[in-house]
């Protein structure tokens, strides 16, 4: 997509460097709406929940907004009430050089857990931000959320509803903590349609289900996940009638799946892409179950690393995963090859023909458990030596 | 330990190569006895059980045997009713050749998943390994039932009982797949002491829940999980009274903890030996799912590689636990250098003077929830390079 096209109506976007970042990269954003926004969220279910966290909850409670203030390089985790009073103030300020309400701004950090935010460069970082607001910086927004990231992820959607085009615009950033019930993964979507708050609540609950809920790298939710989503109506639509609303949401979806694979493509360290579905499962919570435990096994992720069809490693994952099941009517395909039916390894060829499918980026893995109908799916990558060096170093 | 002192009274040993590694090292064990033991056994809670965990289970129930036949190279698991049939010829041609009942003889296998046996390679080394028996050899069985191990685990305790003097022998092999509720391992355990089957099964759960279900390298619970013990009673002692029954349980769990260890220092390319406590928890499955979650960890293990005292993935670990906690009453120690509490950093210092502390090969790490008295421990390993290279190329 080219830059000129990365915008949306009403919506302002500035980033900074406020030093927040080792490398004195871009650290910080702010994202503006020039009228009132319908907002919702969805927040980490971690127990410990970093102060931005607490604080955003408190302030998406009237499903209103103006403003997303976010900072890479310090989660602002695990850091007591001095940490609290931090995002407050960080709200605070935003508002004041806004000329809006403080519950107006919605807050989000990313980074390393247990340090205090240095609230002198956050506090001189603010009035730049604010300066620097422009319709044509959502590309650095971007960029300033970064942390282990490689490349920023940004995807739009295109509709019409209610009489009126309209679209949705999402940014995210990954990469590493990233678990079903999310992950350290900030996402922001912006769109200008017309839309009620009850309306905005459930598409985004309903797409988060099926896309960032089913992303793993590594089975560690974070402290700090969060999707913000603004509505703010410049697109002029009358109210979303049913087949609108389906739109949306479908539109929705598809922005925060378009998402959801970037971030598992740049899950730290990662080679492959790889789509795991299980299926014929006796519940759908046998399915998810199952699903997750492929998807985290350490076994099993080193093998797609090394590109094995080492189908072993997934029926020991599935035996203990602790679902109904029964061996002996198991089978698993990797793409369109199956290796495995009834239990049992078809033939040595078979194996040879699906690790050549490994050798591609992306490649699916269907196992049928073939005991009920039930189905869940999820995406994740590799373990590779790649990780062990990001994460062994992050704070070093 | 020297040895000449590795032996156990009235048992005997022997190891082939029979050709299931592809290295042609040693790759099957026979232990015997020259009197019929008492017996007990432990196997995988992972519900795809392996073909000799099917067979030994059956095996195991009168309480009694003679024989352990184990091999390395090929895990006899997910192999359908051919599989059953291996292994049950296994111990068939096993008895035959010592002229015992196959009921007597107890089977166990390790390698790789869903490949049969190479039955023509079994059946001609049974002889040998017969021929072979000697009571020197019980060194050359823990060589044998090595896979991916760089070192052979063996561990002794001495002890008296009834007026007796009587020793616990154990060997033991790792070193990936490994979880509480066991892992790829095999252990076995001979004791010349006089024990009843009541006793001996009592002191050997109560023993594996204390050692073998506290390690985890990977989180990966195998499909081949088997701790047997014999015990043929040639010390002589009188029947245990309640102290000698003590004193025998506890010189089982000292063996086992010690073969636990090795296990650990020898997980999959492991350079950390982690001992992680939680106590001060509401219950104590609440106190087990933590220190789980922690020991299991990516991020957690990458950490311990890269000598970080990176207590913030510790409490996003604890939070995603789902166990009862408040962050401000948690405290984190690494060996005896308190860096966390009240669920805040003490100082930057102390996290320095921590990560010194993580250069050794290996030390402890404390979490206190401060909100009960239930504890519970869990040893694992770092998560490194090494176990990346080692299970990425495993079958290749």
């Amino acid at each position: 997509m080219e830059k000129k096209d990365i915008f949306m109506k009403g919506f302002k976007a500035a980033s900074i460097a406020a030093g927040l970042k080792k490398n004195k990269a871009a650290d910080m954003t702010l994202i503006y709406s020039e009228r009132e926004a319908v907002a919702a969220a969805v927040f980490t279910t971690n127990k410990v929940k970093a102060a931005p966290v607490q604080i955003s909850m408190e302030h998406i409670i009237k499903g209103k907004a103006r403003a997303i203030i976010a900072n890479a390089g310090n989660a602002n985790a695990c850091t007591g009430s001095e940490g609290i009073n931090n995002a407050r103030l960080t709200a605070e300020l935003t508002a004041r050089e806004l000329g809006i309400k403080p519950e107006d701004v919605l807050v989000a950090s990313t980074g390393v857990i247990g340090a205090q935010l240095d609230m002198d460069k956050v506090a001189n970082a603010i009035p730049g931000l604010v300066k620097g607001l422009s319709y044509d910086n959502i590309p650095l927004a971007a960029d300033a959320i970064m942390t282990t990231d490689s490349f920023p992820k940004i995807s739009i959607f295109e509709g019409k509803a209610g009489g009126s085009s309209y679209r949705t615009l999402g940014i995210a950033k990954g990469a590493g903590m990233i678990m079903p019930n999310m992950a350290t993964m900030l996402s922001f979507i912006l769109t200008d349609v017309n839309i009620d708050n009850h309306q905005l609540k459930k598409a985004l609950s309903y797409s988060v289900d099926k896309t960032f809920n089913r992303i793993t790298v590594d089975g560690d939710t974070s402290t700090n996940d969060t999707v913000f989503i603004m509505a703010n109506g410049t697109a002029g639509n009358n109210a979303l009638n049913t087949d609108d609303y389906d739109g949306f949401r479908k539109g929705l979806q598809d922005v925060m799946k378009d998402l959801s694979n970037m971030i598992i493509k740049d899950g730290e360290g990662a080679t492959k892409l790889v789509f795991i579905t299980v299926k014929g499962a006796a519940s759908e919570n046998d399915a998810m179950t199952a699903a997750r435990n492929i998807a985290n096994s350490y076994l099993v992720k080193t093998a797609f690393y090394g590109q094995d069809a080492n189908w072993g490693r997934i029926m020991a994952a599935l035996g203990r995963s602790g679902i109904a099941m029964e061996e002996n009517r198991v089978s698993i395909l990797i793409e369109d090859i199956k290796i495995v039916e009834g239990g049992l390894a078809i033939d040595p060829d078979r194996e040879k023909m699906a690790a050549e499918k490994m050798k591609n980026r992306s490649f699916s893995v269907s196992i049928d458990l073939n005991i009920g109908n039930h189905e869940y799916n999820v995406t994740t990558c590799d373990l590779t030596h790649e990780y062990v060096s990001i994460n062994a170093n992050y704070r070093t």
